[in-house]
């Protein structure tokens, strides 16, 4: 027995919908049986008062989802429907209540993050019209799957903007897109061989470091020294691969001194399986002398991986990294990954393109760095008045954030806690520790990020980090 | 001796830039030995006739670099810089020719590709609003790190998305967002036990196939009957993961019948340690009849992991997918990936949400189901035509592609290089293929897609195909 609703039922469903549920659920209740016939079109459409039309979408739509079969000539059959074993709960489901999220109250929060940017100042009107005019030129790309490094004229912008700014020295091929450093150093390392061993600067980029736990290289935190990564140690623990941040050392600050520089690529250069990976995460942003070149600019034995990001100079939430590889790895790349996919935005990739070309990327950049120098200069001040000689600032001027030493006989789990409480957003050192350090015993270490904390908050963030710290 | 080129020099250099190369040249060339001093800043300006700020911006250079070292109150002095052991090719290097990228002339190519989509009627414009939008609303989740998963407010957009559309039971927080059903897939696996056995259909998405390969997963092709994936030969290998694509099996098109979704679901649900990942990768486009609803929709033991994505419905290179995680999986997952990150773009994503509520999306798609149901009858019936009985073509109207059969003596080898020669893209079962099959002689099948081949261009498309297919 059908019972129709004229029109549109209570919840806007049409009459042929309403026709389908009812023998779907005859059927799946068996109030229907395997092979019995169903009533002609016609004949179910007088009966019920309604179109043939009607009737015949609802036995489609049937049809096409295996409740019936049809035999020429003969009419609609049911078909034989396995019958469901374990219904479990058929009510309407609800998530496991630890398993709810709290949309977190960001209100008051300030952040000292070194993961933010500043992105009132970012150019969106500009970038609108860069997509404006991907949009016109790139019908085509935009309609297919594109190269998996990414279309060849953006790598040719970024290999362009790359030896201009940072002194690398690649072709466009030698260049792999991708939405994110992590995903880049997962395909890049999902190339070699597991008995890699991998030095890591440490404290360091605790990320990556996961990354490469969690695929089953054997990893070594390698103590820092005044210049840099240990090469000592980097031979003792006989290590082939070593992750390096020379420009700007994550997360203490540090700028790698040219003799280490050279050291390092020294102890590559001399066996063909020995590889560093320079990541380059925010060498862009240098204050009162230019830019330090990369490592891989004097890198004359393709040893070094460059890795760089648009997250820090754009948004960081834009996807867009990339990997320069020298020949021997761009080889074993092709081979190992034929099908795989470009992870980045195609869009967004043809827009980058016309940012850089427009020279809007370039201005952007020069405002950035004046903005944040001036912002650097206010938030080391303010720390320095108010914490006095209970503060150390590693004061090199370059990056996004740097490291300050705090006297303090508060834990790293007080200090955690505390900074809920006072509603202030700043990671410790202990984050980044890939191993256990000695530290000067009632001091400890934070990693302070400038980049969006508005220059009118500046004295209400210190007072509260001396809150957090001190009393 | 310092040559100065007065302002910039033909490079655009600055005479602080050509004092710092001058002197650091020096240095490495060992011209200036370590701990030499160099002449106070004046003493160089003088000797130069050049501004004492000057050299004072090449001294801080070189400071930063390393080159140099200060002692207060008494000057600059050069560091002991360690030499170069293995130099290489200092000249400008150039690419091995074996990696040079020919950019393929694609002008007169007509693509039976099913990878691409029609874009032409994409609504940019109104993309763009979105954008605006999203810009103007969302300045403090642009500036930051957002939620791994995603921003809550676009997961709870596409929850509701496809709960509308797909019969999806789920809520926000079961929601991953990613770049790409690969990535995710890669997360969703990379949580699972190593000695997971994995069934597949075969044939099936061979991208798929080689990444949980690659993850080192033992992975059982296994054979379709009329009705889909065998469950006998499931349970014979010992599965305890499938992957299959009910609502248009790729890349046969089939649909998977109420009853096989039935014994699919009973098979999953007597192990709590047995999932069903349904990739549902075009179901948005079903001609002739309504949506198949999902599988997610029938099960009521969260054994089904559901992933869908934007790729198909909006812009191939979009890079917005997504996976619902049931309840134990989320777990997992929280788990598994305490540190993760978003892998879509942050601006895409709201602009997405946008996009989605003020119904553009639900128009577009509407849109295209007309534009492609057209386009698709055109084809089959221009090939028909053509081909007449050597042709029998899986008609199943659903999807951007479908299976076609081709009476020929051509093997495909032959096939791919007059493919080429004819400048036709298309691809035939083969690639799918993730293990041999037997298939009746004197037949090929190609996995045809229309998406993006002009109405206009479909009989010269057609031609060629006949071209590479008989003669």
């Amino acid at each position: 027995m059908i019972f129709l609703t004229k029109d549109k039922d209570s919840q806007g469903k049409y009459i042929y919908q309403q026709i389908y549920e009812e023998i779907r659920e005859s059927i799946l209740k068996g109030r229907l049986k395997p092979d019995e016939k169903l009533p002609a079109k016609r004949t179910l459409a007088d009966h019920l008062n309604v179109s043939t039309n009607s009737v015949m979408n609802a036995y489609e739509q049937l049809l096409a989802e295996g409740y019936i079969y049809t035999i020429e000539r003969k009419g609609y059959f049911v078909e034989k429907i396995t019958q469901f074993i374990n219904q479990g709960d058929s009510n309407k489901y609800s998530l496991p209540n630890d398993l709810k999220e709290n949309t977190f109250d960001k209100e008051d929060l300030l952040s000292l993050s070194h993961m933010t940017s500043n992105i009132s100042l970012f150019p969106f009107n500009e970038w609108m019209k860069c997509q404006q005019k991907a949009i016109e030129n790139h019908k085509n790309e935009l309609s297919e799957i594109i190269h998996p490094q990414g279309p060849y004229i953006v790598r040719k912008t970024i290999s362009r903007l790359i030896s201009l700014n940072r002194g690398v020295i690649c072709g466009p091929e030698q260049i792999v897109i991708g939405a994110g450093t992590m995903l880049l150093v997962r395909q890049l390392m999902g190339m070699q061989n597991k008995n890699t061993i991998i030095a890591m600067e440490n404290p360091g980029y605790s990320r990556i470091y996961s990354l490469l736990k969690n695929m089953e290289f054997t990893v070594h935190p390698v103590q820092l020294d005044k210049k840099g990564i240990r090469i000592k140690e980097i031979e003792k623990v006989n290590a082939n691969f070593v992750f390096v941040t020379p420009s700007h050392q994550f997360p203490t600050g540090e700028i790698m001194p040219i003799t280490r520089r050279i050291e390092l690529l020294n102890w590559a250069s001399v066996d063909d399986n020995r590889f560093i990976v320079e990541d380059d995460y925010d060498s862009e942003y240098k204050y009162e002398t230019d830019n330090i070149p990369s490592l891989q600019s004097l890198d004359r034995n393709h040893r070094v991986i460059y890795t760089g990001t648009f997250s820090k100079t754009m948004l960081p939430g834009i996807r867009i990294s990339y990997m320069v590889l020298p020949p021997d790895l761009l080889r074993l790349y092709h081979k190992h990954y034929p099908h795989s996919m470009q992870s980045s935005n195609t869009l967004n990739l043809f827009t980058l393109h016309y940012f850089i070309e427009n020279g809007e990327y370039s201005r952007h950049l020069k405002r950035m760095n004046n903005h944040y120098e001036t912002k650097r200069k206010i938030l080391t001040n303010e720390l320095v008045t108010y914490f006095g000689n209970r503060i150390k600032i590693e004061d090199i001027p370059a990056g996004l954030h740097f490291l300050a030493h705090f006297q303090t006989d508060k834990t790293y789990e007080e200090i955690e806690e505390n900074a809920k409480h006072e509603k202030l957003e700043v990671y410790s050192i202990k984050r980044f520790m890939l191993k256990s350090q000695d530290h000067p015993k009632g001091w400890i270490s934070l990693v302070i990020g400038f980049a969006n904390i508005l220059e009118e908050k500046i004295p209400e963030a210190v007072k509260r980090l001396y809150s957090v710290l001190i009393s």
